[in-house]
């Protein structure tokens, strides 16, 4: 049997005048693009670029809600009510729907920003409202979890389509959570590094923990980062790693 | 053969804490709404509250794009480049989308806002450019022109579907642009007068300039103001109006 | 001996297009008024109005600072790094100290605003962290803390000028805290009611609970809502029955 | 007698998670910092941080204030009401102020940002309803102007004190207007020659047009971009190229 993963990556996180992230080049690697949607950052002309270039590139398109928080950039946990949440996500996501339209793009999936996906990883009622909105916009939508936690848990109760994610560059505990960044070597650097502990995970089926544990997790696509100086180059090592092991990297399925 | 009308009004222009217009008694008299989406007033929660209202009354639910200019209502006039304007007005219809697709809304018409539309009924090309944009998201959508303006010989241009608008309330130059606000008699204030002169302009297919001039025109709307003190009972009076001289009011057809 | 004490309101909680609150009603019955600085509610010309009516009425002004929460009226807590927060303070203050100068006005005092101010009320080392961002403006600050909570402790181990506040118009529990809005009898609706146990507890010294379970508190300043229906006849009531009853209603002395 | 110039730069202008210019390089070589204050770039952990490193290398502080167009970057022209204009102008002069007091800085001057100084360029009316606005918020303040246009004419009329500016790598039209961007030479990109031509009208104290023309201006300060790939060679070139004739570069005086 042939595995096979496909690796997303935050893209269209200019907002203006600023510049975020390299995602031409990141676009030339992943296979899913997660589109922010003006909240906490992208304007639309930045995400009809990004959504164009993305969908040039073959590379499937996915809303990326979160908090309404620019200043931020939606990394402050915010207490606001389901319900504003729930239209928050189905406002993002329908602008989201408006940018594709014009060129002919599908939004394929949905993935939760920041704080919002922190905090829905935690809990799985707020998850479920999240998610539960974005599907009453577009009932087909795949929805991007992070495998192993609330964010799952929610995707299963509702029934939806879903896909699990794992990341390419942090360091698991025992129980599935990733490990605190303050903590020496939550974050992984190195690019051959990073690649190796995907392509083990990939081949096993589970998050390997610090500790050497196996999690087994539904891995169906991985979480590449946009916005460090090395993103670039770990991104590319992981999509080699893969592809140098057998996997074949690709969009995840629908339908 | 018997005269029919549709009647929009501006709505969900409330955002956040702070409420504007009495929507809940304009749905009750109006068959079109121009929904405000979050650029110059609205929130998620604002778009889906009024959306949800209008729906269940059986009022024709429109995307209403403006600047972003929150702190100015949309009223300032800014100098964007077009193709800025026209990501922002796909933008805004897709977050309309948005909030509609959960309630089994459709987005029948767009009409723009504020200082913008009053640019695009000077500027033909200004207002191609966003109606354009919108019917890249929405093929089929129903563009609603000031009558007699740039606005529609723009969509004229464009070969799309469009209806026209002319103004319940305000007076008219005789080439068909509205006397400045600063004149006297430049708003009707009046409910009985308002009606009645809505009732000639639509039987006889034209709009009545202040001087007595008839200037022919399609009158498929009449816009009714919804954030004066007198807006419901101008909206109510207008309403009476146009049905006591047999005009029926009811949705502009579609399609 | 006889009895003072100051009644404050917030103000200025307009913004653009939309109005909140019957400022120009409030300020003749308060002695100080927390200006809103923009981040929850409040612009430049709302700002202006309300310092120059205020400062007119021989009112006290205040900066009123929030989170940067526009759509949640600074209603939502937010997780923001401290040091972020007391920058967002001295924005604010300074703000307020640019609207208060062209009229010769002075920003006597600092009230925090909706969940900032609750979760600064439940945390010292917050409250501190604000306080000390806006006395590193105005050194002469006078901070109005919400009595017998954090807030205080904060302000007394900074050993600043503060003034300590009750509300009119909310029950108490017997550690001081508010009864939850939720629980009957949380929020007093009637205007003498409220007026009667303001008197009471500024004679007493006060805090009288829902119990009767009496909290000696400093009480300076008697909180004022401003956005309810019932707001201008309680802040009537009660500026009536303190006179009444011999209190004196005038602005807190500063140094 | 010993030439003098200041050289003056746009600074913090990042916001949020997006960084903007190379503001530490800068402040290593010119005399006075234009610090963005928050409406069309800058927040306050950015003005905190630009302002606390302009201070310490004794680089002049002056508050930078534009529209409110963050999505725009302050550089899309807006019909705004002066008296809103002039309220904003003091809002975002007294939030620097609230920044600059912690550190025991000093806002000495005010220039105007992108459209709004492009307008106020052009129109003298509007130029001095903001340096009026100024002005009623610090009474000695120093107006960095255009030199040679309205904005020059609005200082004079005030009988404020002004410095005069002109543009390190910007073409003169013999009318001392700027060449317009689309026109070849419009900008200068090579840092000698950039440095050169500023030495000469420095020395020979007028504008040099393209065409060779002298325009007899008032030249206290160079404006040095900062958010151009050549932007900090540029600065560098200017400066020694100044010392090296001579001319001593320091903080325009004041008082």
């Amino acid at each position: 049997m042939t595995l096979s993963v496909d690796l997303n990556a935050d893209m269209g996180e200019s907002f203006g005048a600023w510049r975020l992230g390299d995602d031409a080049a990141l676009l030339e690697v992943v296979t899913s693009a997660n589109i922010a949607c003006g909240f906490h950052a992208g304007d639309p002309d930045v995400m009809a670029a990004t959504i164009t270039l993305a969908h040039s590139n073959g590379v499937g398109i996915g809303a990326h809600p979160g908090f309404r928080d620019l200043a931020g950039f939606g990394r402050h946990r915010m207490q606001v009510p389901q319900a504003t949440l729930a239209n928050d996500v189905r406002y993002q996501l329908g602008a989201a729907l408006g940018m594709a339209a014009p060129v002919g793009a599908t939004v394929r999936h949905l993935k939760l920003h920041g704080a919002l996906a922190n905090m829905c990883a935690e809990d799985e009622a707020l998850a479920k409202a999240c998610y539960q909105a974005a599907l009453s916009v577009v009932p087909d939508l795949t929805i991007m979890v992070i495998a192993a936690t609330a964010q799952q848990r929610a995707a299963e109760a509702l029934g939806c389509r879903w896909v699990g994610e794992i990341f390419a560059d942090r360091s698991y505990n025992d129980d599935a959570t990733l490990v605190d960044r303050r903590q020496p070597g939550a974050v992984i650097h190195d690019p051959a590094q990073a690649a190796a502990r995907v392509v083990e995970m990939v081949q096993e089926g589970a998050i390997i923990a610090a500790s050497g544990a196996r999690i087994p997790a539904r891995i169906d696509t991985i979480c590449l980062h946009g916005d460090t100086a090395e993103a670039v180059q770990i991104a590319r090592a992981v999509r080699s790693g893969l592809e140098g092991a057998g996997v074949v990297v690709e969009r995840f399925a629908v339908g």
